[in-house]
């Protein structure tokens, strides 16, 4: 007799927790100093997960990769905030984020998850890049990686989802991007009409309902996340560097943390489902400056890429 | 003829500018060497300020005194956190934050103000301390400061306040307080059933719909910052420190940024009121360092400091 097919659920925890081996293990590879540290962890209303970081390695000072499986009661006030109903949830996915020694190298974050809330199920996620110094190749390549990979599933994803990510990834009180952008996709797999909190910039494709297509999509997506980005680290890891460059790529770091502080959906609903926090916050760079009225200085190379991250072009363009 | 009486508004205005001026030129002789550097700014939908900050002193790595004293219309989805009615507001005020370069040095903030809304008006503001290393000393002699100027006008003043900056400057995700606290207070002058937003955490006395007796208090707090706050700078300023308390420092520091960005109220509304973003940034610290996971050794100092924040004491008990 075969063994009971497993759920779509089930299997993307699977995926999600192979997903992470694979991307720390590349991580050590290509650092080549830097360990993982591993901490599992069980949350007491439900589940669990184990968070990797590699700390103060040769090229990274910071990288964290989080797997998470988690379920239980959600707040009566975040019912509304979902699609699906009743209170019960599970939702499991990884989250990444890298923040290179080197402010020649961009600091990438990426996401998959899978999330669960009563009768309804979809696929999230999504990847950006931002670079303290923006190398227009590099910007081209990432966002190229990611357009033929979307469309191996729906031409119309790329353009939406890199508009999503456009609009999501946004500081509307600096009135500034946090970098050149990539993807965000949520709701996937869902159903119809199941755009509950920021909904997606274009109407949706038919086959978006189907959780497998879906999830073939998500698969494809997690594997992308190091083709687009570590071809642009190989790129950068000898580009010279001083104090100046060091200094600009900390305050640009506090806007990440403005970012993740004030706006993040993952930052707020994890500290609001009593996520482990130091899970969550692992996002944060690891030494960062604010600096009161800094500006770069016209026609500097920190005032052009700026002007590049302000100017959202589409980098895929060829 | 006598000229016309001012408004409680405008004379409370004239206050605040003239408690910056005194602030600064006072911190400015205890550093030593710093020198503020001033921005005028005006609101384009109302109003204006002057945001003053001192970058790299020999005391303090940043410190921003900041006035305003700007007008206009709410955002509609913001009339009903405020008492009053309309869209119609202005509000004036200082607001300050010192960051020392010595780990040995608390850090302290500071917001007096005054908030007009529709039909009501009211004061606010109060003052709070985060030490990286508690002395129990230093810590009692602000909260001592603080009691006694309350006492002057109210018994029921500090014990109250006290409690309310208690609970007003905590991180929830972190279970932990900002620091040692100090006072806040809100919505005196206004009335009896002022208490949108956050209440006061016991009833309110009888004079405190006393708008002229609300501002003699208000004037008393401003006075008192650096009664309470100088003698402590003083004490530590020759205190030695080395990299572990400089490294301690930094991570503390990301504690005032979590706090900020995720729950200050100022923040918010500054932010959600089109504010001047550098002039409500400017309380952030100048460096600061995230580090996964990272706990202080058990009955190291800063074990020792950490649990004397969270247990909250009656600092001012003799």
């Amino acid at each position: 007799m075969a063994p009971p097919a497993k759920s779509i659920d089930d299997r993307a925890a699977v995926f999600f927790a192979e997903l992470q081996d694979r991307i720390t293990a590349e991580i050590e590879k290509i650092d080549g100093g830097g360990r993982f540290r591993e901490d599992s962890w069980t949350r007491p209303a439900g589940g669990g997960g184990r968070t990797r970081v590699l700390a103060d390695g040769n090229l990274f000072e910071k990288a964290g990769v989080g797997f998470s499986d988690v379920h239980g009661q959600l707040r009566p006030e975040m019912v509304e905030a979902l699609p699906g109903d009743g209170l019960d949830f599970r939702a499991t996915g990884v989250s990444l984020i890298f923040h290179p020694r080197s402010p020649r190298i961009p600091t990438v974050h990426a996401n998959v998850r899978h999330v669960q809330h009563g009768a309804r199920s979809w696929f999230g996620g999504g990847t950006d890049l931002t670079p303290y110094y923006v190398v227009p190749e590099d910007a081209a390549h990432f966002h190229r990686t990611l357009r033929d990979r979307c469309d191996r599933h729906d031409p119309s994803f790329y353009p939406r989802f890199k508009r999503w990510c456009d609009e999501y990834f946004f500081l509307p009180h600096r009135n500034e991007p946090r970098g050149v952008g990539g993807l965000f996709f949520d709701y996937l797999g869902a159903g119809a009409e199941t755009t509950a909190g920021q909904p997606p910039p274009a109407a949706s494709s038919p086959h978006e309902s189907d959780a497998e297509a879906m999830f073939a999509f998500v698969r494809e997506v997690g594997d992308a996340i190091l083709a687009a980005y570590l071809p642009i680290v190989e790129r950068r890891r000898t580009d010279v560097w001083g104090d100046r460059e060091r200094h600009w790529q900390l305050v640009r770091r506090g806007r990440y943390v403005e970012f993740n502080l004030l706006y993040d959906r993952g930052t707020v609903f994890g500290l609001r489902t009593d996520g482990r926090v130091e899970s969550i916050l692992m996002s944060l760079p690891p030494e960062v400056r604010w600096e009161y009225g800094l500006l770069p200085e016209p026609g500097s190379p920190e005032a052009e890429s700026l002007a590049a991250i302000c100017a959202r072009r589409d980098w895929a363009r060829d």
